[in-house]
Formats: structure tokens, sequence, C-alpha cells
């Protein structure tokens, strides 16, 4: 078995990468849209609004599990775009990323359709609404609530995303924090859950083109028809556009305010060891200072 | 003390990983089916569906903690069949883990029936019965929503498992997320949460034949009678054939997408050390890549 | 400051040990009864069964930080008397400890009272009751459900604390599931979690002598009287019995299962290095066995 | 771009530490007071009790990471006055970071109402208040229970920091516990979701002068008026007074119960290596004391 799959090997790497973007959206977006399908078909029942949040924070968890020692699992297309930006990514990728990453989403979505089909049929008495109190357009992509305008829609989209990009590079940045690699994907989707948590109520916390476009279209294609881009006033192109600037602005606030400022490291070299610049915190809470200096 | 107990000291490795085994499971559902118990006959009062959902992640993690030294901690038919399939476990060993993990589940099942017996014989009034307002197997084993067909609860757990395999897989793939070795009992834990959230409402997130078939055969024998085998329409086999066709799946899957296409590691140690794999996602973040190449 | 400090210093190994178990006991009494305050003097609108559960269980972690450095972080008579009879505790030591765990306890239920006098006031009217709509005595210590015989009661007591003792054991197991140390105080707050959640609806696990009666003293001295100890049929004596008898058979069920079975660590140093032990898992799902043994 | 960003450098390292106090202050607020605004707003569909809390830990959790490696993450001006006490740091940087710390709250709480200002329009109808069924001050700053009288609000605020900093110090005390730095985000985080599990209720756990009065600030100026500053009895000074008490109480009791106890490292390091004053625990749950000595 293991020698026949060895026959399927790629050696490609951009095939490959696409291949674990495409596969971490799909994750993500199975648990977190199955857990909103969970809440919606069973009215509140085996469910609530804070299992939908944890559902979305550890989809992102497992999501970059799978796919981060192949792509980075950045996941999401804004993520991508700052990461271009900032010169840590090839430009030339952004495109492959960027329709791996819709083309997971929309996958996942027709499987937690598939999954939830009975329960859909029974919950909506067999009608695909995008509006209404049996809506289930709901379960894959974002709408806005009633009470939202869209520059308030912007808003909230621009401040959540920004929120994910600064605390993803606080997270990331080893002269700040030096988190180990494997507990950062758990520390994203904490990320993820609080964001959900503290900016979830205004229009359902998109933050992410792909995830909320590729759902979408499917949704088109299944039968909710083109409500699902009338709805809202027209709220499709919002998660779409406002997180990609929320991203760059996150981006140049962390940079500006943190990572720019960090000693670079030959002044850093020469007065310490790099560890050191991690220990602040460590030293004042133990209040060994003295002791450190005295060879022991 | 420590002395006498040596005296029993077993050193046949078959036996040790089935009792091993056997006290995994029990400890899995130990306290998922407790947590059911504490739901159903407290009637949401002292726990809610999230609850059931942490009783189940929290037993598989404590479940493995228990027993992964020296079994390895499959706690799932359908895990050792996948691993048997991919030539990681030998088919040898694959009926005495089966039937020691079914024996977990059903001696756990008499043990939390034991410690709810007054709770159950007060919500029930004392009438011990599988369908009903009053109907208390659902504390032992699963049985699909109303609504839920055949077909659809097939496809239900053929998801969830293969959903399951391909998170655990990549959790176990050092070659993509390298997580030490004590901290896969708590994310596999979480993977479990995860689906319980996504994933639960259609008919309670088996996955594991060994998990329902056992105590369904002790609700059988307990008092609640061939009910339980009739129920959702014969429903019991589902949860024991379909489990084994998702693990299958989701190592297909995984395999296919991510962990066949690793490069080798002959090629690997050419060009870089090991660890690099992983690095991407650090690097791009720290944006420290030139950094690194310099010899500091 | 500092220097102040210092000629406070003890340098006695048993009153450290007695002190820290004293402060243990206290933080976890502190945030585990103040949460069932929150929750009893709020009538559940700040609060739910689930966050007396993160309260006891979080309780746990931080007395065990707060402590283990110094005494090991028993916390627990029954976990004492368990590693006395194991011979890993000095039998000396062990009243010691008993009389400052339950002190600890006796005096965090006293700032529980303090901290929440008004709310109770408010609650009840200024009426300390035992039982009755507005009964408040359940804030400190644990009581039994009504349907609960006290046979059903010693046998709830008994299959909890084994279960927390037969987690913890495994947890420490270097030979099982070698976590570090800094993790131990989580994943034990984690079991405690975990039981509550399964495990709380009869009598509100205790699986702790000092944790129930030292808060059921302080209630009795601060104006709930007598009841506190008549209520229940009498119930006070089961939460000091049962947990010693569930610790022990805990431990021997561990003992028995997994632990006297590790291969000593002479004929596993001929045969392996000593991690390998705890291989078997990352292994499989790896399925790297082959590359291993080839030289790199 | 990282070339332009590194233009903006500052190498000043008390404007670096201040940047970072404000921004990690705000992230805190961002994310807890955002938690509370989408509970409020929604009346409870979209979080809970429960959700708060956790947006506060995970706001502290997020706030010390993005801040620690180059502020210490204070984030609390009564923790910065604790840690100055001790001689663990300069009193001449108190007031710097006490006034980045209350700006960074003052600019979170504006931008939460950037956020939601369709939210508490429609909630509110556009009538901002203090007190009264569509009261909305609360979102932003901490008023009393009714109940609650003024010295029952400094106890419980005394109590919650004494808590706060009791388990802090406990953390970061290396001889203790010795936590990986990378953790102790994610557990001073779990220590304020214990604490507003525990000691919610009385007063809204703000433990933390800048949290409260940053906040309180922008509401008086931004339409609520000076009944910010009435409510409750003129509460305001209570959490910027108690807190600041309650800092001193909790690590007095530390140093007294633990901390000053540990064997200075010199008679430390004749006995044993470091490593062996955190073993105690782990030592009696592997029962290995003796296999220890041996040479292996």
């Amino acid at each position: 078995m293991e020698r026949l799959l060895k026959k399927c090997q790629i050696r490609n790497q951009l095939i490959r990468e696409c291949m674990a973007e495409c596969l971490g959206v799909y994750v993500l977006i199975l648990f977190g849209c199955g857990s909103v399908a969970q809440v919606v078909t069973t009215e509140d029942k085996k469910g609530q609004y804070l299992s939908i949040n944890l559902g979305f924070a550890l989809g992102v968890t497992f999501g970059v599990f799978v796919s981060r020692g192949v792509s980075g699992a950045h996941l999401n297309p804004a993520v991508s775009l700052s990461l271009c930006v900032l010169g840590r990514h090839s430009w030339m990728k952004l495109p492959f990323y960027i329709f791996f990453q819709v083309l997971g989403a929309f996958l996942a979505a027709a499987t937690v359709a598939l999954q939830y089909y009975d329960a859909i049929q029974a919950y909506s008495g067999g009608d695909l609404t995008v509006t209404g109190p049996k809506a289930t357009a709901g379960i894959f992509c974002t709408y806005p609530a009633d009470y939202l305008s869209v520059w308030g829609g912007i808003v909230d989209q621009v401040i959540g995303t920004a929120a994910l990009l600064l605390c993803v590079l606080a997270l990331g940045d080893q002269r700040n924090s030096s988190i180990p690699h494997y507990l950062q994907p758990v520390l994203v989707g904490a990320v993820v859950l609080v964001i959900g948590i503290s900016m979830g109520s205004n229009s359902g916390y998109a933050l992410n083109p792909a995830r909320d476009f590729g759902p979408r279209l499917f949704t088109y294609i299944a039968g909710w028809g083109a409500d699902v881009f009338k709805a809202g006033s027209g709220w499709w192109w919002v998660p779409i556009v406002a997180p990609c600037v929320g991203a760059l602005l996150g981006t140049l606030i962390y940079e500006l305010m943190v990572e720019v400022h960090h000693p670079s490291e030959q002044s850093e070299s020469q007065a310490s060891c790099p560890e050191n610049t991690n220990d602040k915190m460590g030293v004042e809470l133990e209040g060994v200072e003295a002791d450190r200096e005295k060879p022991t």
C-alpha cells in the first residue's frame, strides 16, 4: 500500500503547495460551516453561538496543521496578500494560492451540504432561502445584521481582519514571543476564537475572501440562487475587499509599533544572546536578575 | 506495596497492549457516556450539548494518555484497520485489539449504568426505553435523528470518520506538523471536540465501532432489550461499517494530498536539515529568511 | 523590599511544604467555591454548571502551580494517602499534610463568604439555609441529589476518585506519557474538568476530603448551623471516606493494568534507548519505521 | 516595503516599551470590551457571560503576546506598581507605563464604539445611558451590582487582584513551576478566565486601573456624560485604588508563603542540580526515586 502510494508522488513544489492550501481551507470550512449547520438545523438545541466560534477556531487550527509544513498555511487570500506586500511571499504564486483557497472552500461547502442534506430539507421544508425565518444560506457564507450599514460593515471587517493580522504576526515574530512552531496553529485558532467572541455579531466575521466567496458561489449554484449576491444590499463584495484592506492595516500597525523597532540581530549578538530579548518578563517576575550575572 | 505489585508483572507484549487498549477505551467511554448521562438525567440543568462534546473529547485525550506508551492508543477498530492497511500495524494483532476495545467500551457502559443507577431510575421512572420522551438508551450508544435516512447516516459517518483520520494523520506526520508526542493526545481530543461541534447532530458522531457496539451490547443485556438493535430502522450496523469506510477514505485523502509528496529523506538531507520543512510559515512570518543564511 | 522579605525565610522543609499545601488548596477552593457562589447568587445569569466545572478545574491547575515545586501539590488527603500506600510519600508527613489541606479549604471558604457577603445576603434575604429554594450552603460543600441513596453516593464518589487517580497516575507515569512537568498542572485540571462534566450531577464531585470538610466546618461555624452535618441523611462523612477508598482503587487499577508491566529500566536500556517506549504511536502514524533504522 | 519600514525604526528603549504597553492594553480591551458589546447588543443571543470571560482572558493572552518581548507585558498599573515595590522594575518608568496603559485602553474603547456604532444605536435607540434597561455604558467600564456596598466592592476588588498577582507570580517563579516563557501568556489568560468565572458577578472584575479608567474617560467624552463617574455612588475610584492594594497584598502573600523560602541558589547547587526542586511531584508519581540514584 505504502509503495503504491509512493508512485503518486508529485515533486512540483507549487502543485504541492496548492494542494495543501486547498486541503487546509477545506478542513477550515468543513468544521466551521458544519458547526453553523448543526446550530441552525437543530435550532440551537445541539449547539449555540459559542460552538460556532469554536468550530471556526478549531477549523483554523486543524486547517493549519494539515497544510503548514507544505505551504505555510495562509488559508486566506488576505494573509497571502499581506505576506506578498511584506516581501515574504512570491507575487507569482499569489493567484494560484487564491484560486486553490477558494476551491477548497467551495468543495467544503459542498461536503457540508451533502452531510446536512436531510437536516436542511427537514428544517427548511425543502425551500432553500437566503432570508426569512427558515433561511439556510447563512450556514455557508456571511450576511450582515439588519441594523448594519454598508460603511458599518466595511469598518467591522477592516477592524476584525486588522486584529487577526496583528495577533498572527505577533505570534510569528520570534524576536517578540518565540513560540514553538507546533503551538502556533493552536494559538492562531485562539485568535479566531476571540475575534468570533468579540467581533462576530455585526456581520459574521468572514475576515477571509476565500472563506466567504467559495461557499457563496456554491450556494448560488446549488439552489439558493441569485439572492446570495443580492441580500444585504449586495453585501457579497464587502467580505472580499474589506479583509484585504484590514489585513494590510493590521500588518502596518504591528510592523510600526513593534517589529521594526527590534534591535537588528548584529547589534543584539554583540550585547547578549538572542534569547534574552524574551526574558524581560521572566526576569522581572523571577527577581533573579542579580543571581544570573554571577557564574554558577 | 511497590514490591508486591512488581510480582504481578506481565512481560507478554500483546497482553500488555490489549490491556492498555481496553483501559484506554474504558476511560474514553466512562467520561463520554458519563457526560451524556449527566445531561440526560438532569434534563440539561447540569450540562448541555457542548459538555457532551467536551466529555468525549477529554475522554479521548485521557484514554490516549492512559494507553499510548504501551499500545499506541488506537482506541478505535477503524483506526487499527487503517494502520494495518497502511502497513504500520500488524494484521495478526487486529482481532485482539478489536476485541479488547469492544470489551473496554462494554465495561465502561456498565460502570456508567452503575454510577447513574439512581439517576436513571428517578429520571425514567424505572422504565428503560430506547425511544420516547424518557428514553435513556441514547446515554450509551448512538441513534439517528428522526429526519435521517439510512444513506444520509452512512454519508454522515463516512465524512465524520474521514475528517477524524485526516486530522489525526496530519498531527502524527512529523514531516508536516512536528508536534511533540505529549501534545498529540490533547490535539486528538480537540479533533473529536470539533467533530462533535460540527458533525454531531445527525447521528451522534460514533466514528468508532467499539465505542458504539460495546455499550449497545451492554444495553441489550441490561434491560433495554432488542429495541437497541431495532431502533432507527436497524441503525446499529451503520456505526460499525461506515466508520471503517470513512477511516480508509480519510487516510487515502491525506496520503494522496499531502504525505506521499513529502520529499524523501535522502533528497531532503542533501538540500537542507530536516527541520526546515516545517519552517516555511515561521520564516514567512518572521521575515528573516536572508539573515538565516548568514553565519552567526 | 526583597531584602526585607529574605529575613522571613524559613528553612524547615516540612513547614514550607505545609504552607504550600495550605496555599494550594486555598487557591483551589477560592476559585472553585467562588464560581459556585457566582452561579448561585446570580441565579445562573452570570454563569452556569459548565462555569462551575471550569472554576474547579482551573482552581486545581493554579493550586498545583502555586505549590508543586515545594510540596508536590497533593492538595487532597486521598492523593496523599495513595502516595503513602505506594511508598512514594512519607507516612510521617501525612497528618501534617491533611491538617494544612483542610485549613486551606477552611480559610478559602471564609474568603468566599467575605467576598460574596453582600451577594449572599441579597440572594437569601439574610437567611442562611442548607435546604430549600434559597439554600446557600451548597456554595461551600457538597450535598447529594434528592434521588441519591447513600450507597449510590458512595459508589459515585468511589468511581469518581478512582477515575481521578487513574488519570493523574497516567499523566505522571514518565514511561507511559512522558509529559513535561510544566504541563501536568494543566492536564490535571482537565481531568477535574471532565470528571465534573461527566460525574458531577449525583453529588457534586467532591473527590477530596479536605475540599469538602474544610468548607463544611466553616459553614457550621459561620451561621448555617448543624444542618450542614444533618442534611442528605448525614451525607457529610461520605465525601471523606469514599474518596479515600476510590483513590486506592484507582491506584490499584492503573498499577495492575499498566504501570507494573513496563519493562524494567535495565532490560530496556539493553534493547533500546529509553525514549523509544513512547514512540509507538509516533512511529505508526509516521510510517517511517524502516527509515529510522538506516543511518542518516 | 520591508526596507521602507526599517527607516521608521526607533531605538529608544523607553519609547518602544511604552508603545508595546499601549498596543498590549489596546488588544486586551479591544477583545474584552468587544465581547461585552456583542453580548449586550445581541441581548445574549450571540454570546453569554462565559463568552465575556473568554473575551477578556484571550484579550490578556494576546495582549501579552503582542508586548512581552519588548516591555514585559505588565498591561496593568497595579502589576507595574507591585514589580516596582519588589524592586524588579524601575520607579522612573512607572508614570510612563501607566500613561500609555490608560491611553491604549482609551483608544481601544473608541475602536469598540466605532465597530459597534450601528449595533449600539439600534440596541439603545440612540440614547446612550449608564443605568436603566438599555444601558450601554457597561460595555466599556465596570459598575457594581445593585446589592453591593462600597466596602463590599473594595473587598471584592482587593481579593480579586490579590488572587491575580498570587497566581501570576507563581507562574513566573522559575524555582516553583518552571514554565517555558511562551506558555505564560496562555496561563495568565487562564488566570483571568477563572477570576472572571469565580469573582465576576459583584462588580465586573476590573482588577486593573487602566482597563477601567481609560474606557470610562472615553464614555465620558463620547456621549454618556458625567453619569459614568456618578453611577454606583461614585464607583469610579474603587477599580483604581482597590486593585493597587490587592496587587500588593497578593504579592506579599505569595512572597511570604512560598517564594522567599526557596533555598538560595548557592546551597541548592551544592546539594543537587537546579531542576530537582521541580521534580518532587514527578518523582512521587513515577515512583522511580530509587532507580534515579543508580548509575544507568
